[in-house]
């Protein structure tokens, strides 16, 4: 057990930079006082914050930049201008360095992938990262992935994200196999993309050791919980977890207007407010927020752009929980048992490369 | 104005077969009683039915064939067993011979589709047709496309979605130039798939004269309402809308434990009760059941194979409204001059093949 988790954060990153991202950290310290901050940013943005948060102050070392990659460039560009010196690199480079444990940054989700790849480089057997991220279910939990870090997918990738999401499921949840399902267009075998229909029948016919390989799912199925593990592309992974959010959003605002609409509707929200408080809590989308990027060396956090103080402390919580319980090493050693079956039932087929 | 809509129901689809699609023709019948039924399927399964529902079964004629499509075929094998006698190819050619003006199936999606585009054949400039779903947004409607129809669209077939979509919500919310978004996973121009990119710059440039191009929307976008047309490939729209629907499920059952919780809640529930109903209906699926299968010579309803009567009704209903409003023909005028303007505007960025 580690006597502290040291956390490098991006102070500038998302779309409120230092003035939201200081808060959340100060959220999460009085969580866990165990943590240790290295915060990286523009000391003019940060100090002026950082003053008004004494106990924050005394556990965080500011290293000063003035590059800060932009939330709208490519991520060529912020590689080419930001390399070596912007907050987001330095951040990550921290992770490298051995000087912090886990990198958390609302930057530039592109960017932040080409220079954590680019830096830290991908674990051996994993060509493309996959961001995972924790869905709230009507059981508990489950990790969906990829929710956007790549798009297209073939089988060889979906089968790599069906052993990191098994992996993370599994020491994540304690579950000795978690279940897994491939996101698709209807439970029959016959429909769905072929790169779907290959890697469902590869993951039924190994022998993976690690997790169970449940068939296809719907996108109906997320929510219910069918599974511990969801599989799926980024592109269409992305859009699920947006539409998801979307018509929380959307019903969340319809109860609010039900219970506006008469003085009967209003007095039963005053008795049942308790009640709503707790269901307001179970819809918050801060709640779940932070994505794992998977498949590299080195624990990364993606916190939502738009977050406010309470998201980026939901996120930093993640990072602390993914190295207090050393979720990376155990990951790693799940992973390494299964890409390798993965990767033969693959070249059995002939479908790998 | 016609004097009568003559509805071609398959009575055989979905999973609860006629014991439930006649009720719910039933429901349709007492909203529009300009309805005259072809009802296709097994009399040993339809008249015990028939019988017990005097109304509808004045204004129906019963076809008997005593070949159902199966759910789980594939659609080819549909199309082999099931081409001139099953109860779907014969609902679907009652709408080409002219002896019905729309066709209603909750069978096989894959072989619904399959069936009507032998036998009805596509409209002529279109290659792919498309699942055109309403959504329920914060602002009202939107038609969301492709749901599933065909996975994998080219810049081509997006341009075409965008055509047809674009032309149906102008018809069906009376809007002269609706907007139309490309769901991608980020607003900015730099992501998303080749395609799409592709896509949204012949959109942008090209002048279509019965819709506005808005851009790119995200997941979260759609059930804001933020365009009246969200145009998507048939995967990830597949996946969008059972997501939403996942999602609304889920929702609603938190709401119903929470208001179970405590007397103090239950109390308010019962003050609040009309509240609630009101919500009820503005969450109920059944609402919005009923895909319109676009790029047809035919206006073809498939509605959701698990519905109930309810779900049922809102299918036919909204199959009576295609034809009550002649939204077929003015969908073909739209499409016809847009699709030239998408055409050339592919041809000239030599994208179109």
């Amino acid at each position: 057990m580690r006597d502290k988790v040291r956390i490098a954060l991006d102070a500038m990153g998302g779309d409120h930079g230092a003035a939201v991202i200081l808060p959340g950290a100060d959220i999460s310290l009085t969580r866990h006082p165990d943590i240790e901050y290295l915060l990286f940013g523009n000391r003019a943005a940060i100090d002026p914050v950082l003053d008004g948060l004494p106990r924050l102050k005394a556990k965080s070392k500011v290293v000063h930049t003035e590059v800060a990659i932009r939330m709208d460039d490519k991520p060529s560009q912020a590689l080419r201008y930001g390399r070596w010196k912007s907050s987001m690199w330095l951040a990550i480079d921290a992770v490298k360095k051995g000087e912090a444990d886990v990198v958390v940054s609302a930057g530039n989700t592109g960017a932040l992938m080409a220079m954590a790849r680019f830096n830290l480089k991908m674990k051996e057997g994993i060509e493309r990262p996959a961001i995972a991220a924790l869905w709230p279910t009507l059981k508990g939990e489950s990790v969906v992935l990829d929710v956007g870090a790549s798009i297209g997918a073939d089988e060889a990738d979906l089968i790599n994200l069906a052993v990191m999401g098994g992996a993370m499921a599994r020491v994540l949840f304690d579950i000795d196999r978690p279940t897994v399902g491939l996101l698709n267009i209807g439970v029959e075998e016959v429909k769905g993309l072929e790169q779907v229909r290959e890697a469902g029948r590869i993951l039924r016919e190994g022998q993976f050791s690690h997790f169970d390989y449940h068939g296809f799912v719907e996108g109906d199925d997320i929510g219910k919980g069918v599974v511990d593990v969801v599989v799926t592309e980024g592109f269409a992974g992305n859009i699920a977890l947006k539409t998801a959010e979307g018509t929380a959003h959307q019903l969340a605002s319809y109860l609010r207007a039900a219970m506006n609409r008469t003085w009967a509707a209003r007095l039963g929200y005053l008795f049942a407010r308790q009640a709503f408080r707790t269901l307001r809590e179970k819809m918050d989308p801060r709640k779940s927020n932070g994505g794992v990027f998977l498949g590299l060396n080195g624990v990364v956090i993606k916190s939502h752009g738009g977050s406010d103080a309470e998201g980026t402390a939901a996120a930093i919580d993640m990072g602390y929980d993914m190295v207090r319980y050393e979720l990376l090493t155990k990951i790693g050693e799940s992973m390494t048992r299964d890409l390798k079956v993965g990767t033969s039932a693959l070249s059995a087929s002939g479908a790998g490369s």
